[in-house]
């Protein structure tokens, strides 16, 4: 073991975010801290219409103070299966329910600080369907062709690390 | 606006992180909080040598208790111009400095919760250069070629956001 956790400190226990600080002894015998933020598994989807539109999702990030154009994601509630987030999820944020979703790939978000891994999915097949939600009231629907998705990617107006891999391992995967 | 910060309580001042909440106004009027991890922005590098192997790291993520396959990153120290970091860093990491940077990509990590953003870079023409820094006794370098990162990919051995984004947006570039 490289590694050996002396103590752990929970410094907050909140809606999406909890911090715990855990002191380390490292091979060498020194001790150093670790700030780990916990947050739980999410799903991010890459949904595809019949006419090869993408259908994506923009909305305010108070976090980074713009509205940003991202595949729909969000958390995997307690005892839900990551393939029923998916279709939760869809018909929250965009009101669409898929009837074929593939497992594409996966990815944790930030490993260096933070638990949360993001299971990838490519959701097709899609029927007009609604669930209300909360804080999904300034979510805008955007459909953007697949073929322009590597020039969004470029210019800089897809901008967040799970929307570029999600989207580019999918276009990867089409090869 | 549709959003308005009515009040901010800092929960935590760490090392590498901060965590604030914020009580919000939304639109309709109904107030909500939002979580929000602080981090330094970042500098990621898809490193490339002269035999067309992309040189990367394996380390402990004591976030998600395993050693993964990354493309070496770090944070932006106070001063520093993104450009010095990813100089800084290569040597720091994998012992090599690069002759030639450019940058082809910017992302932030998880904009949902955290203010952090990544500049994308590329770094080739590499000299033997290292310089000491903690935290980087347990770093393997490991090299692996270029045609070998899509399938390294699907197999779930590189795992993290920021790799995947980083190199299949390089490769895209590419093509």
């Amino acid at each position: 073991m490289p590694e050996r956790t002396i103590s752990t400190e929970q410094i907050y226990n909140g809606r999406a975010v909890k911090l715990r600080v855990d002191t380390i002894e490292k091979a060498d015998g020194k001790s150093t801290i670790r700030e780990i933020v916990e947050h739980a598994d999410c799903v991010a989807v890459v949904v595809l219409d019949e006419e090869d539109n993408v259908v994506m999702v923009r909305q305010l990030r108070e976090a980074v103070g713009k509205r940003l154009l991202e595949i729909p994601a969000g958390g995997i509630d307690p005892g839900e299966e990551p393939v029923e987030s998916v279709r939760r999820e869809l018909q929250e944020e965009i009101g669409f329910l898929p009837h074929r979703i593939e497992k594409i790939g996966g990815f944790y978000s930030t490993p260096g600080y933070c638990t949360e891994y993001l299971y990838l999915y490519l959701a097709t097949e899609l029927e007009a369907s609604r669930l209300e939600a909360e804080d999904t009231e300034n979510i805008e629907v955007v459909k953007v062709p697949l073929e322009q998705i590597p020039l969004l990617i470029e210019s800089g107006e897809i901008c967040d690390a799970k929307s570029i891999a999600g989207l580019l391992q999918f276009i990867n995967l089409k090869r």
